[in-house]
């Protein structure tokens, strides 16, 4: 698997206007995208710092993975994941990733926000973090 | 303040031979160094991907901010801070980030691993996500 690079690290936030609103007028970045996905039940909003990307996720429902994040943080938010960009594509990366034992969320791409071909690597084979596989499909 | 990239992000585990031949078998990355820094009671790994390294941590101390993490999250590791490489210096970014109403975890900066200028922003003003500058003054 050729990792190129982090494209984004995932950070849950309680309220996303309130963190939208201190990432640009304290820490002086700029949101250069905000965007709902349904499928995934959040709200998201989009940094970038060098080559990564900063995504702040808020939860659109209880049962959301970002707002159980947050319950189980005692309601703080916090850095949920992070995301690998992988240059020879993340089908390829899934398939070494379970040759090698390491347990998947996802078998297969699904599409992410921004219209990335994303995976998960579930915690429990990666030392306790939540890793993502994506890939640009336009690039 | 000027933040030109994601420096590192800081990785809690419980053990730190077991992730690094996880980082290493299994994600294919290369640790290129290994450091104790016995002021914040953690032994550290460290990797490059792209433009910002991964640091992986392990406590030394029951007492560490990182066994401390540890511990809160049911004994699994996690993604516990990021760090922003700061273009106008650490101070700088203190100062600005006090008049804007930040609280501060250090109110100048210290020696972090690898020679780094370093001061934490608390997670009470960043919408719980612990916030790290730093800067090499070496460059």
């Amino acid at each position: 698997m050729d990792i190129s690079h982090i494209e984004h690290i995932g950070i849950a936030v309680p309220n996303l206007e309130e963190a939208i609103a201190f990432y640009e007028n304290t820490l002086g970045l700029k949101c250069f995208a905000i965007e709902e996905v349904a499928d995934q039940k959040v709200r998201t909003a989009f940094f970038k710092v060098g080559q990564t990307k900063i995504e702040l996720l808020e939860g659109t429902a209880p049962e959301s993975a970002i707002s159980k994040f947050i319950e189980n943080n005692g309601g703080r938010g916090g850095i949920q994941h992070m995301a690998f960009a992988i240059a020879d594509g993340v089908q390829n990366g899934l398939n070494e990733m379970e040759a090698k034992g390491c347990r998947l969320i996802d078998k297969a791409p699904r599409k992410g926000a921004e219209g990335l071909n994303i995976a998960f690597l579930h915690p429990k084979s990666t030392c306790g973090t939540l890793i993502e596989l994506c890939e640009d499909p336009n690039k």
